[in-house]
Order: structure tokens, then sequence, then C-alpha cells
């Protein structure tokens, strides 16, 4: 059960993907470990310049002869209005006071800036023959879809439904990840409404395994060896786990945000768009509870992701978890903190286990 | 694996219990059958008077020689206030006209007479020695519990999250259903808030599974083998499955309630308060959608579900989906017009087969 056709697409030993957790949580380390350790390492490249991109894919090479993978955001359009972007700013200015931020106004992004990064981030992903390239936010164009493939790297899409699931098969991707309600981070819906985009696990595996012949491969609030087994039962090839790994010790994650997410409950995430503009899991914090109030007033993603942007900086260089995103899965309770290694084999015995 | 505790408990082959689904679903024909093959068959009793429930219990009892339950909603504190049951009317009365309803208002509830109904419910369970009681909207008083336990009445506990779990285990129940964000219907939370009871099965079975030790039924989402299987996997010792049984035969759910549900995709449905002002996963119709802008005009339950009675009681009998309540859990796609028995058998055997 263990062994399938997602091993052998994947070349990995273990149907386990460390979720590309982006924001700095997937260190060279990291992903170095996890693919040292049987599964896929993954790079989570959403907020990397080309040029960290490139720097970090080299690094990891240096760390690992095994394969590993790279995350994009795919742009979504938006605008900067002026009227709004001084009322976000009235708003958060009184966080910024909080933390004693002096100039917290960063450059504000564009729609061309950022269709040049994406561009030049898969002129990297190609140039650095990177094996594995995951998407996220939406799916690549047909022109980046024949390129990459082309030069053999794997493609895997992000869908929360499965209309999501079956636009990605169409374009003839490789496989499908399948975002459950229950994943901690951005919800990765670009067809189906938020409200609409919020499907269980137990409800989406084996919906979308029925509709779509590609593997699938589920996320969302998988920590160990019984959310494996159970995954595969539903109908799923492999899964990606973010929040298990987002603690481990080669993990990135700031030490506020792993003690947040291995002192958490059950209950204490919730869906916030106010850090980044795009709805998002974490842990509810004095951010996310004062800006549920405003919603009229937060800006589409990527430009209040920018707006607070300082605000997060200050927070965890503050140690304070009051204003930093803690994105957390809906299963912290199962969170450990302990290496990449101990984790995966942890996983695998249980799951082993469990099936004789 | 389909052999544990929970069999010996509750005296069933299968670990699997038919939701005791109100409203009519649950019919004597539905209950028997369910029992009759091997699972658990449920009346649920929410809204039947001690009279209705107590003739339903000795039918079922003429139609099976196996246990059965009867599921019993615990009351809620409740107000009656004049100008807002006039403000939710006005609201009301444009639904009203468009069915043509002439004479729409049925009897308020009161808060005595609700809690009067509810013990002459326990006592009708004390009476026919009914074997298997659960309980939804809350946990029964101290006293409820010692008087069923000491006839042998079996008491399952409805939760949405560990908290609650570990709340009804504290108070000496036998089992507890975990209601998964996948669930149809009315959402079982009574510590928690509903935003933070959404947790789905993945990350809710093993959570609550590491802190209880009573027989952890899992409910949401569960349609076939793959997700019996699943939940097992996970921690839980038993189903309880709702939709799967509402579209079978035997169910007496509106044949237009469950075309809507053979038809749904993975991401109809929705949560709404605008039938009976707890919150309750169904289909996306015409009344909750023009609802949706007016959550501060719905009352608190019961009182809009008797505001809303005779347009849902219009509704059904026009077969016109557009007012009925579309209870329906997240898996509508997996949904089948069948027989009980062709059901649990299909079940069974999947479920066989995966373990092999």
């Amino acid at each position: 059960m263990l062994k399938n056709e997602i091993n052998t697409l994947l070349k990995i030993e273990y149907p386990i993907i460390q979720a590309p957790m982006a924001g700095g949580i997937t260190t060279s380390a990291l992903v170095a470990a996890v693919s040292n350790n049987g599964a896929l390492g993954m790079i989570g490249a959403g907020y990397l310049s080309p040029a960290q991109l490139r720097d970090q894919i080299r690094e990891v090479k240096q760390l690992t002869s095994k394969g590993f993978g790279v995350n994009l955001f795919v742009p979504n359009n938006f605008e900067v209005v002026e009227d709004e972007i001084e009322a976000a700013n009235n708003l958060l200015h009184k966080f910024r006071s909080q933390l004693k931020i002096e100039n917290g106004n960063n450059a504000l992004p564009s729609m061309e800036k950022t269709l040049q990064a994406y561009n030049e981030q898969i002129q990297v992903i190609i140039d650095e023959k990177v094996p594995i390239c995951s998407f996220t936010f939406g799916v690549p164009s047909i022109e980046v879809i024949a390129q990459l493939k082309q030069q053999g790297t794997i493609l895997i899409g992000t869908a929360t439904t499965v209309v999501e699931a079956m636009a990605i098969e169409k374009l003839r991707m490789d496989a499908v990840v399948v975002q459950g309600s229950e994943a901690g981070g951005h919800r990765g819906n670009f067809i189906s409404r938020h409200d609409e985009s919020l499907v269980g696990l137990m409800s989406l595996i084996p919906q979308v395994s029925d509709q779509v012949s590609i593997p699938v491969i589920a996320a969302g609030g998988i920590m160990d060896g019984r959310g494996l087994i159970a995954s595969l039962c539903l109908g799923a090839k492999a899964v990606q786990m973010g929040t298990a790994f987002l603690t481990c010790e080669e993990s990135g994650a700031h030490p506020v945000h792993k003690e947040a997410v291995l002192h958490a409950k059950d209950e204490d995430t919730i869906f916030t768009r106010a850090f980044s503009g795009k709805w998002a899991r974490g842990i509810q914090n004095k951010f996310t509870i004062e800006m549920q109030a405003h919603n009229a007033e937060i800006l589409m993603f990527p430009v209040q992701n920018t707006l607070t942007q300082s605000i997060r900086k200050a927070s965890s260089s503050q140690n304070n978890k009051d204003f930093m995103s803690l994105w957390s899965g809906q299963s912290p309770t199962l969170a450990k903190n302990e290496t990449v290694e101990t984790l995966i084999q942890r996983i695998i015995k249980d799951a082993e286990r469990r099936m004789i």
C-alpha cells in the first residue's frame, strides 16, 4: 500500500510530501532532510525572488542527491487603488504603533512586476532542471506546462474541489494535491469560491478519486501513520503534510510559531484574510481577532501581504505572537518537536503496523 | 477490524450506525431495515411529540427483533421576543406569498413546554426500555443519565471538538459521536462556537481518540467502505452515516430532497441558520441564498424553526425544492438510490476487500 505509481513518478521511497510552506519555513536543511529520508522535500518559493530561488535550489542540491520540488504561486490579477491603500494603512497604523514600527511602508507590488518575477521563477525551474514543480492559486498556462514537461519536470496542481481537480487533469498535469478544509495556511481555491471550497478530506479524497485518473495527493490535518493510511484508504496515492514538518527541528518556522502550534487545540484555528488578502487557516491571535470586524478594509493578495509585512516582521523579531501569521492545520495537538528523520520513521512504522 | 468493543456494546454485526435524521426521514421502515441488516437503526426524535415517539418505538419493535436507538435534542434556553418575531415574520412574508400560504403562523414554542416535552420523551425511552439513546445539542443532566443507565440504556453523546468529547466522557456516557465539519444537517456543538467547531474528520477523529477512552463514532461525509475503513484507521470504532441512508428507498426523505442530493456536487452544500435558527449544512437553494443577507433577523432555535415550518411544508407539498431544507453532507456525489440491504452489503464487501 505504501508503494504505488506515485513512488515511481516522484522517485520517492515513501508516499509523503513535505508541504511547500512559503515564508522561510522550508529551509534547505528541511527540504534536504525530507528528501534524504525517503520522502519528497519541497521549496515553498511563493515569496522568493528568482535569484533567491536559484540560490536555494543550488543549496538543496548540495545537501541531497535525491529529488526535490519547488512550489510557485500562480499570479492572480490585482489592482492597487490609492484610496483603498490609504484606508487599509489607516487601519494598520495602530498595530504599527503598538509594535513601534517607524517606517512600515514597503514598496507596493505591481501586476507587471509580479508577472515578470513569476516568469523568471519558471525560467529558474527550467535552468536548474528541477525534477518536480507544484502550483498554488491557479494553474500555469498551456505554454508553461509544455515548456516544463519538455524538459521532464513533473507537474503537480493544487485543487480544493472536484471541479478544480478536473481542470488540473485536463491540462495534463501529472498529479493533483487535494487540499481539505483541515489544511493550514493559504487556501488554493481558484475556480470554487472560498465558502464552497471548504470540503473536508473524508469527502474530498473519494469524490476527487472517482472523477480523475491522475494520482491524488491528500493535504490537510494529516500528521501521522493514521492519517497516511486513512488517506490511502480513501483513494489518495500520497499525502502532503505541512504542520507536521513545520514543528520539526530543521524547519525555519519562528520558534514562537512552533510553540504556538505545539500548544494549540483542535478548535484554535480560524480562517483569516487579514495577513495576505487571501483566506488562510492559522491560530487565532490578537491581529486576526481585531481584524475580524474590518473585512471590507482588507485588500487583495498580494497587496495586503505587502502592507502587513512590517507588522509580521516586527512581531517576529520581538518574539511577539500577537501579530505573526501562525499558520496551522486543524490537528495541532498531534504536532511534535522532533527531527525530520524521527517524524518520517514514526509515520512509516505506525502505518506498517496498522496494515498488518 | 470490523469487530471491536462497539459491536458488543451496541449489539450489532457491523460498526455502522444510521444517523438519527429528524423531520420524518427516519421512518420505522428505515430504522428496522438498518437494524435487520446488521447495523444500528436510529429514530430521529428531535421533532416528535412524546406520543409520536412512543408510537414509532412500538412500530419499530414490530418490524425488528434487533436493537435500535433514539436520538433526542437537548433543549437549549431560548426566548420569544415579540418585536423580533414581527421582524422575522415580515422578512418571511414574501416567501409565504410566493408559496401562496394563507395562514402560516404556527403556535410559538415556549421554554416551559419544550422542557416538558423533553422530559416526557425521556420517560418514553424509560417506559419502552429503548436499548440505545443518543443526544444532540448538549448533554443530558446527571439525573437523566443516572435514570437511563439504571435501566440499561446505552448513552451516546454528540461532540464536534475535543473539549466537547471530554465533557461527554466525564459524564460517564458510553460512547461519543464526533461530528466532522463534513456532516450534513444540524451542528451538534454545545461548548465550542460554530466557527471553532468546524473540524474535519481527518483532524477530529485522531485528536479525540487520543484524549478519550470511550469508543469514538465518526460522522460526516462517510458514504462507503472507503470512509468506514479510513475512519477506523483514524481511531474510530464505528461510523454514523446520514446522507448515505437519506437517499435509500426506505428513507422518508421527500423525493425532491433525495433527487437534490443525488444531483449535487461536492461544493454545493453550505451552512445556514435560516431554516431552524441553528447552523446546519444543506444544499444551497433560493431560500438559503436570499436569507444570507438577513442573519440578524434569524431567530434562535427552535423559534426560527417554528416560523419557517409553513414555508418548508408548502414547499414540500408543491414539490418545490427552493424553500425546503435540503440537508446533505459534503459527499453527495457518492450517494445512491438503493435499498438499505444493498447499501450495507456494498459497504461491508468493499471494506473487507480493502483490508486484505
